[in-house]
């Protein structure tokens, strides 16, 4: 089962607005982060980079939660609940995509001189709560 | 344990900023909300309404997150994980303070003609990742 993202909601991924990731720590308490997203048709894309927090917890709990809320309508918002699988292709190329979306930028300057393997999240969404102020 | 909110960021509690809370579905899905935020000392004061889906995670499991990313700061945030406790004591007045700093009205206008019973979610940090840029 997947869901549509709304149409009203779709300029926010595209926009970019930040948005507001939540995966599950091993204790079971939520863990939330900032993150930029990337919308590929009704699925979300956000990157991260092998062995930080986010990509252990998904390992071990797929179910993620990601909301947002646009910055010049912050009593408007988008939840989107759903599984997240991960891979390493096109890891680099994604948060090269999102320094430009973000940053103008058209690499991402924050991974020169480091190892970071960037993976994708592509997050399917299963249930969507949108409400429109 | 308790922990202390730091210094820098407590602006962002008092600005007042917008902020994104987790809580657990009873399926292992993470929630997330935005919410209003008031500090109290170092325990933040969040509003929701009895029988509301906040107040039915927050009952069966008590750990809680919240995020705060400053609307003109976005890359810097504060996370604090911690425990919820509950209680309908002084809840209206914790969301009419709330309409007050967030929207310079004495009074909260959306419950006006309902009978929600606001509760106060009291949560104690446990955990505070801060990162400022």
């Amino acid at each position: 089962m997947t869901t549509q993202i709304p149409d009203a909601v779709k300029p926010w991924f595209d926009a970019p607005e930040f948005a507001t990731i939540a995966t599950m720590l091993p204790d079971g308490q939520p863990h939330l982060s900032v993150v930029w997203v990337e919308r590929d048709g009704d699925e979300l894309l956000v990157s991260t980079v092998k062995g930080r927090r986010k990509h252990l917890n998904i390992e071990k709990n797929s179910k993620v939660t990601l909301l947002v809320f646009p910055k010049e309508a912050p009593y408007s918002y988008v939840e989107v609940r759903g599984t997240a699988t991960m891979t390493e292709e096109g890891g680099r190329e994604l948060i090269d995509r999102a320094a430009k979306a973000y940053m103008d930028l058209d690499r991402y300057p924050m991974d020169d001189g480091t190892d970071n393997v960037r993976v994708v999240v592509r997050i399917t969404p299963e249930k969507i709560v949108t409400l429109l102020r």
